[in-house]
């Protein structure tokens, strides 16, 4: 996007960051989750109290499965490519430029689904608001965050995932 | 940036969001920062533990006095143009792709200046911690966040501005 150049910190280039497709969902529903990259730009500023974090998604690749947080705000923007975001109401296409916003507690559950052949790219901002819990209709997960900000996954029943 | 597009909430195009170039500095350090242009995605997106802003700085213009948090992360990503970012070690230029973060009480103040002949377009965002204070380091002015979110302005001895 730019020239490479000398940059001092607090400023950096998000491709200094390192990129991983690693995720903390269980094992069963782990392969359909590493078709995107992360970097944690929020992570690598220093910052605790927000995440930023910068998503590649390959092609056929999605952000994460359809999902909506109790307690977080989310907010994503489209940086590069298009994605199709799913909700409740059903699929869109959004283009580099548009954004979107999940309230808390909205209910309303999404995904970023990249169905191009080129790369897609968002930057995804989420707070870090204690006792979230994660609900997952399109798979039979859930997620509550733990006091040492980790989430445990569980079937929808509670049983051990 | 993209071609016009129907979109269904909560998917919008920034350019749909009122802009502003509105700032709550008390009348004497005003004007300069009214050379900044601001769209709340976060706000239209109906977010609260966060805010979300597309700046558009026009050539000459700031997005703020140089300024540092106490509580609250700060983030910014250029999405278009360049910008001169003067922090405590000095400036340098970013240009669009390139980000910086600023971890509440860091004490690292800083501003993004628009030293170009076309628009800079900036996404910045930070955390509603209450509490939050503000300091300055070039002009004399303080700000100290209320509990109804709205900063009170003073001298930095504390009198009224």
């Amino acid at each position: 996007m730019s020239e490479p150049q000398e940059l001092k910190r607090p400023a950096f280039d998000p491709a200094e960051v390192n990129e991983s497709n690693y995720t903390s969902y269980p094992a069963l529903h782990r392969a359909a989750n590493q078709t995107r990259y992360n970097r944690r730009l929020g992570d690598h500023a220093g910052l605790t109290n927000f995440g930023v974090t910068l998503t590649r998604i390959v092609p056929g690749g999605q952000s994460s499965y359809r999902h909506a947080h109790s307690r977080q705000d989310e907010f994503v923007f489209v940086l590069e490519g298009e994605v199709v975001m799913e909700t409740n109401d059903g699929a869109q296409v959004l283009k580099a430029g548009i954004c979107a916003g999940f309230p808390a507690g909205s209910g309303d559950a999404h995904r970023f689904v990249n169905r191009t052949d080129k790369e897609a790219k968002l930057l995804v901002i989420g707070d870090r608001t204690a006792n979230d819990e994660i609900s997952y209709p399109d798979v039979d997960m859930h997620a509550v965050l733990g006091p040492d900000g980790v989430y445990i996954f569980t079937t929808k029943t509670g049983e051990p995932l």
